[in-house]
């Protein structure tokens, strides 16, 4: 399958706090051919600390991408039928605009000056990249997390471009403690000195805030079954406990592991933005009903949940799926049995991939 | 009620580590009075931050004890009936040796030099505790979360003098999601530059990393309902999101509080120390079988665990019964209803109360 890599430059957008950002870059690859009709694109959407690189192996970095799983030919996302299109999100640190974007104004990384983000300005920008691509209307919006908020977003904002969507492991709103969990996660990037007011490229990068926020992470995409599975109470190298404070157990260990790693593929300022906007993202606007937010989208819906993720639990996806029905919409839903907890969607694919290959080719029968 | 606070220096102690601590003291406080009997006395043990202030006014600090809802004349534990005495644990830093303690090898605080430390450690001090107050045989030894964790290890290491034990909200060994809170908490105090490799006495406290590592633990302490209900997405003092990284939700404000006010109240390397002995602790010593682990225990056993509780889920009250019923060891068990997650054992005490006044009046009955 050959992966198509680009950055598209556009002038400015206007952003939902009054600020604009002048220009924007969004890096974006694409899988598959666009047909004669401009009907079979999909476009998918990237969870948090996801990027651009979706499918395929990345000519730049010789990795797969993070849902090579699910796109390729033969795969849910069927290469060889639909023209797939994942683009990095605004404020991201993978090719499109973000905190270590140079300013133009100053020349230097915008850091902290860079403007506070939502999931709608996220969709804004993806938005002009599908105008870009001469696409009139998306065969259907879909991604996991992050991912299905921007999902669920596009189906309200641009009701006509979008034919279908399926918001995977998702919310139409973080709870308290979605947005605890967040919370964490700056307080111990902001905690880290390295940190510096967000000043810190070309120098010590807030490493050690930054392996601890993505530990945090880490514990809230797993489930208590899939870590006593995966890790259960081994020790990590001994046969003993050592008494100190280095690693004894394979967990630890394993933290640890994730947490370093992180902090060279990540932007610490990209972090905060981003979880923000996750966390400011509420389809209802704070007022009204969530079946009232839902009223413009035309979309048919396939929704998703697994059955052990506690990060976006299902009765926040089952929360949807009423309101989608009180407006009549069609409306597919399956809780999957998955041992995964959130990652699930990223890891749990077969029966995914059965229900998203079916209910892709129902909607582009219908659509043709 | 009379609070009778005290200290008591012992010689020695010798560790599981193979180390030993000399000389190590004990701060206790007792609520009513020992019988002529001597077998009305209740061992109450406090859960990781907690201290020996289990119930009244301190004199000290005039704030209640972390119990004081369930100690007292006509509670759970009815000062008018029991003699109930609640030790700071070994490790501790409200007047029980540990790492802030002097070293009387060097005249400074231990610490980083301090001794590894175990939950089978915290109870042989707190027998040496009983023994000094010359009681034979506790009524009962009880506590939430790592207090179970005593209880069980005292039923089992020293069964002659446990007529009862009542563990709540608690395990008889970690899981890996388990020991994972516990690792982020224990890297958010190791990253601060300020922990200086817990050599940080008397010069600026580790603050920000030890109020990173409390905020995960009060998510974990709350339910996703209790959270729900207390925060919401309810706004701090403003009307819209602020599009900066100060406070925007109650729920942030609520953590960044509780953050910064347990800097004033523990010490960082206690922190790491008490969490180590928690994530080691395991009744089977990772061999055999739970119930041939609980083969020594002679006491009757009230088991309670609460529904919302998600950091000690009630699964792992429930293996313990069955283990404690494979050795026909007396046990009931209750699963209480509640809302606040692991909080549950500490503010809601109503079922809890009535549970435990009628379970040590019947022991109590049968031990005369």
């Amino acid at each position: 399958m050959i992966v198509e890599a680009s950055v598209v430059r556009f002038d400015s957008i206007a952003l939902d706090s009054g600020a604009a950002l002048a220009p924007v870059d969004v890096a974006y690859e694409t899988y598959g051919q666009l047909n004669a009709a401009r009907n079979n694109a999909i476009l998918v959407l990237h969870a948090f600390s996801g990027d651009a690189h979706a499918a395929g192996i990345s000519p730049e970095t010789g990795k797969p991408g993070w849902w090579d799983n699910m796109i390729g030919p033969g795969k849910a996302f069927d290469t060889n039928k639909y023209f797939v299109i994942s683009s990095n999100v605004l404020g991201g640190c993978r090719g499109t605009t973000g905190p270590a974007s140079i300013n133009p104004a100053t020349g230097c990384p915008y850091g902290m000056s860079f403007p506070g983000i939502t999931i709608s300005d996220m969709v804004r920008l993806e938005k002009m990249l599908i105008d870009k691509l001469g696409i009139p209307r998306l065969l259907s919006v879909t991604g996991g997390s992050m991912g299905g908020m921007q999902a669920l977003e596009w189906a309200v904002a641009y009701p006509d471009r979008v034919v279908s969507a399926i918001p995977i492991a998702t919310t139409t709103r973080h709870s308290a403690q979605q947005i605890a969990f967040n919370e964490v996660g700056r307080q111990a990037i902001m905690a880290d000195p390295d940190w510096n007011g967000g000043d810190y490229y070309g120098k010590q990068l807030p490493g050690r805030g930054l392996a601890v926020a993505r530990m945090v992470g880490h514990i809230t995409y797993m489930s208590d079954d899939s870590m006593r599975e995966k890790f259960g109470r081994r020790l990590r190298g001994k046969e003993n406990f050592g008494f100190d404070f280095d690693v004894d157990f394979e967990v630890e260990s394993y933290l640890r592991y994730r947490g370093s790693q992180f902090v060279g593929r990540f932007d610490a300022n990209s972090y905060l933005y981003i979880t923000k906007a996750m966390d400011y993202f509420d389809l209802t606007n704070g007022q009204g009903s969530l079946a009232a937010a839902l009223a413009p989208a035309q979309a048919r819906f396939l929704v998703i949940s697994f059955s052990s993720d506690w990060l976006y639990p299902s009765y926040q996806s089952q929360e949807t799926v009423r309101a989608l029905r009180a407006r009549n919409c069609d409306v597919a839903y399956a809780e999957l049995p998955s041992n995964y907890g959130h990652d699930s969607f990223l890891v749990d694919v077969a029966e995914q991939t059965e229900l998203i290959r079916g209910f892709l080719a129902n909607t582009l029968e219908r659509a043709s």
